[in-house]
């Protein structure tokens, strides 16, 4: 399961926490704006934005969980098993299989208003990666400097919602959070407020009970509420470290320890944080080993250039 | 307010996060065997055991928020306001100030056991440093290899805890946190196991749904009820580099992002999160603002020495 | 709000809390085979089946709340503002209007699934009893005796959903609570069984321990999980008696008392509690100011009328 | 377990939800003033207060579960399991057996802080009633027409408290329950004010948004608040027949259906509901098979008198 969440100071920050229970070879890897991605049934594109994140890179195809493309437009996968429908071929449609659906958007769109444009001709299809490698389910966060959407292929085709909470974590579908958001409204960073009769002994005997009821489990729609919470409460100085460092605390509030989500392969954890700057193009990452801030600059290399540039991560396990 | 936890693998780890609005000066201070503590109404301790931890120093005094000795014991003192009371002077006990407690405890004592019978003797006896720095509420968690109590001194005179969760968080008073750990004694890590006729739909859309109901709000109670769940069901491998890493994956599961809890002097956020190895006497940090995982070790200098021996804290805010 | 629910004993009881701020002189109502329905956009029922329930009666018209026909279908409508959405005439379909609703389908189907049938050619049309009577947003239960659905008139049109928690509410529609049922799949009437090592602790220091996390507030999404476990989870006879009793239990515990539910007209509380045994046509009730069960058979009455039977209400405020 | 409340409205009302998963013979039963109070380990009674309550009579001895004297002071026992400590015969004291606590007090006290001064002598002795009749662990709540307390007699003696919230249900002890209510002090009965930004889509989708978080298990901590919540908020005409209906409406909102609070022994239910005129004499109940109110009125008989008065209560379960 993950999070992902956009956060706006004076930059525009995009990242995820991935928690899976084990990795596929995830490196940082920047697509320059000349690498051709060979669609599986819609033409290649062989110029296109240059984008930023993570992907685990096979047969030299960059398979992103999450990106950032040179204009500040950005996107995640995210898992989204029992509700992610794919379909069969169709001819009407742009046929994007769910792992070039990443590059598909962010190698052509500069923002929300014209991923929304593609989206409306696509059609998700059910083509795995190969044999090996199936289809993931999932729905997606796309985010730009003003706004983000949620797109989601369900049973009764594709469903792209507005998501002014600029969080996304798993199931159920993004219209069950949205409405579980209001029992949440009432939270607040402050004390609580009595509404009982002054005599009483009721008091605050901590700071932040006016939060009490803020849920603290590993679930997704848990994790949603809390993300929420804390991004929007946040506080942070302008630089770039401050905003930086307040974006993984953010992360770090909906994290999940080892040994805390146990599944029948093993125990889910946060492989790694992911935090980009959109306005910039700079990639900060935290590994569950390591909690340091390491970061990639894509504006460091040549993007005129048609082959992947890739990064080994410090700190994850295999 | 604060969350410290003594959390054991192969080695056993105490640390805690400090959750303050504004900072104090703190540094690591390594107090070595032969530095003279003078005491205001007992007498001065010349010689003792050595000891690492977090302190503010003033007029060359370490006022340690939480310290280990050399020989593995740990203590941190926790804010506890309301709760606190400290005494007037009383010639048939120790009169111990509150500042000093950590000192004598550590100074003297290599275990639990050693420490009980220090503070059955104990007043601890309301004096405060200075007028500038008066007197902090408080209570203490103390820990060695094999357990952990609390004390409190409260206005029926000083209660002593076995605290076999080995979470310490702010107020009420630790039978209160005790009895309320029950309320979750039925979380775990696992799925959710319906209790209802097959036939209903019901399922587990998330994984972690068997832990629904974790609080996640930032006061003591939700704090201690989280950080207990998260250190009990730790997994970690034995090295020294996993086990301190899981230890401050557990912190920053009840870690204060800035923006969170306010108070009328600002907001409250985790200053530092610190680490010790008791058993090698190795102090970890990270801050604020300074994600990594820094380290002092107690045993790289001298200890037969009488000057106290001071580190600076990187990502401190002043 | 309210809250409906379908419980099977012996025989099979449907009923409700009916909460609301205030009055609309509402009576038991019998409406016998020959009483005759003038229908405003579809053809008037001259013949049909019996019915028994809660109705205002305006113009010699039944405006039922809940009802109960001679063949044991039973049909509720529930408070639905802001979702639920009429439609202007449609020559293509049945255009009943929503105060029709009832009797359209108790006058004319014995099961849930002739129900369905006639739902999918009905248009719920946008006209008012009169000016001073305009539609209530509302859904609908309808139960017989093996199964329940409910139906939404929404902004995308009419949806018809199996519900088999045969309990509903009112906001937010119905999936919404079909999966909000997922999060307390794990609560039970026993003791709660402790996930932890076995020497913390940790003990049901109440019995119903097993059912912490089951939400006793007044909101719909609350009263739904609540009415569900206790109708589950409920013991009783087989008798008559027993089971009428046991009924307005379930009810009595999401039943709103004067003083708890705040609106801007007064507060909001359980007018009235009903139970009809679906199988005898014999319809109980409870007011907020006279607990004791009074009933009313329907077929202690001839049937083959074309006059309204109504009942005064023993204990209704005006 | 059991919930005990006290409620002003124009006059005093005090009564009990009693919740077992059997019966042990319950009638209505006034205690006239010269009936002779044999006590075990103190002088007998023989001229006291008259009293009326639900006993089981033994011997000729009421064993009261609750009970109202003719000056208006109330008592209710309420099981205390694991926490209530009874003591041998101690010479200084006034050795009161628990099962002649009631009689004691109410035989002799016009207030509680008459009450006070006699609870201050007494020792709570543990004599059993016979071999077939052990002592039940017990505590106890005292309410006269000013305010209530709670007795605790626990493993350091006798603990008086000052009970504001004038409800009373079973573990842990009261000052776990006084703690706890704190962490409630936000919930009101109107709707939920949103915290964050007013452009987010969060609304209240029902009534009552504004007390999401009472909880609505059957555990004794949880009925402890919802009991308050309700008393404190609830709404009443002064008039004896609305107050007496409000008293059960709120009994009603904690009270136990058969088959959510499973025991060994057996389901636990709510046997029967009392509510007392203090000012009155007048005893209301009702009984899990019959909700209509039955009454007796104390001042309808010869209370100078010697020999009980037993009414035999409608609807109880053998």
């Amino acid at each position: 399961m993950c999070t992902a969440i956009s956060y706006k100071n004076k930059d525009v920050y995009f990242g995820r926490n991935l928690d899976l229970e084990r990795g596929y070879g995830e490196s940082v890897v920047i697509t320059p704006r000349q690498y051709i991605f060979q669609m599986r049934r819609a033409k290649s594109m062989a110029s296109h934005y240059a984008m930023i994140g993570m992907a685990t890179v096979v047969d030299e195809f960059p398979l992103y969980y999450e990106a950032t493309n040179e204009k500040g437009l950005s996107m995640a996968g995210l898992n989204f098993p029992g509700n992610a429908v794919y379909y069969e071929y169709d001819d009407k449609k742009d046929n994007i299989t769910p792992f070039e659906f990443i590059p598909w958007i962010l190698g052509q769109c500069t923002s929300v208003s014209e991923a929304k444009q593609l989206i409306r001709k696509i059609n998700l299809v059910n083509i795995n990666f190969s044999e090996q490698l199936p289809l993931s389910p999932l729905h997606w966060m796309i985010s730009d400097k003003q706004c983000s959407i949620v797109v989601e292929s369900l049973k009764n085709g594709i469903e792209v919602y507005d998501n002014p909470f600029e969080v996304l974590t798993n199931n159920p579908t993004f219209d069950y959070h949205k409405i579980n958001m209001s029992n949440y409204m009432g939270l607040n960073v402050g004390p609580a407020n009595t509404q009982f009769r002054e005599e009483l002994p009721l008091y605050n005997y901590s700071l932040g009970m006016g939060a009490l009821g803020l849920p603290g489990d590993f679930s997704s729609s848990s994790r949603f509420v809390k993300a929420f919470f804390v991004k929007e409460n946040s506080v942070s100085k302008d630089e770039e470290e401050s905003s930086v460092n307040q974006f993984f605390h953010i992360l770090n509030s909906v994290a999940m320890p080892k040994g805390c989500v146990w599944t029948k392969n093993g125990f889910e954890y946060t492989r790694y944080s992911s935090c980009c700057n959109a306005d910039k193009g700079i990639y900060y990452y935290t590994t569950y080993n390591n909690l340091e801030i390491k970061s990639v600059n894509m504006h460091c290399i040549e993007l005129d250039q048609s082959c992947l540039y890739t990064y080994e991560v410090m700190g994850l396990d295999s």
